[in-house]
């Protein structure tokens, strides 16, 4: 258990589930929902490769093996890549307070509408992450456009 | 198989899964995914309570059965309720042309937004629809308020 705003330490499980993503041939994006004390509560990574699911983004499937929660508020999204709008508003709907980004530089999302609605935005322009979704995206540039709707 | 503008057909499938919800003791709201012909792609309903998973939504379950598709600019959502912001952001961020919504006196969600975006909205304004959520809502506040992240 690390404390509730050690981002490197939250961005590293992220991108561990990123990495375990790639290493079953699918999309290598990680996510990681954490308490207000830095505890993991879900983590989880996109699944449309692995399990033929859509809906599975890597913000979805940490949200989902977190369980029912009380409350989001105090909750910490860690995620390697910017939400995509369908995250972003998981975001909004259930108030997740803070979102920590690992890049943007692929992909902005959500993140700018988010800010204005006054969630906490943790950017940390991590060169890894953007290195390991970059990469595959060169190589597999249909995948990547299909789980962004944009085929 | 019905017409692709038969939105009664439509909602009277999604009205069945709300209903199927409801006999498993779950959150009444249902949802389908149907092609431009009004071919039922994938079908569902929330799952909260029947799985404890918070991420399965009515409109997230009938996206997630109707599994991979190449485009969804000529699909239509239909659901009981409007959808949350969640499920707006998922509509926004997979083009999804047609949202179908059963009513929005319970809920208004992302629908407004939706329709500044170009997604056209089809509102049923059933009776049926509201008064299946409202009676689950005033006899299971908590779970309702729970669901949108109210708690």
């Amino acid at each position: 258990m690390g404390k509730g705003d050690d981002w490197e330490a939250m961005l590293a499980v992220a991108l561990e589930e990123a990495k375990a993503g790639l290493a079953e041939g699918g999309i290598p994006i990680g996510a990681a929902l954490f308490d207000a004390k830095g505890k993991c509560l879900g983590r989880g990574h996109n699944r449309r490769v692995q399990d033929d699911d859509p809906s599975m983004h890597a913000e979805t499937a940490a949200f989902k093996n977190a369980g029912r929660q009380k409350t989001y508020r105090d909750k910490i999204m860690v995620t390697t890549l910017a939400p995509c709008w369908y995250c972003s508003g998981l975001i909004k709907q259930f108030q997740i307070g803070t979102v920590v980004v690992g890049e943007a530089r692929t992909f902005q999302g959500g993140v700018e509408w988010l800010r204005q609605q006054e969630v906490r935005i943790v950017e940390m322009d991590s060169t890894e992450c953007a290195e390991l979704l970059g990469k595959f995206i060169a190589e597999n540039p249909k995948l990547w456009h299909e789980d962004i709707g944009e085929l």
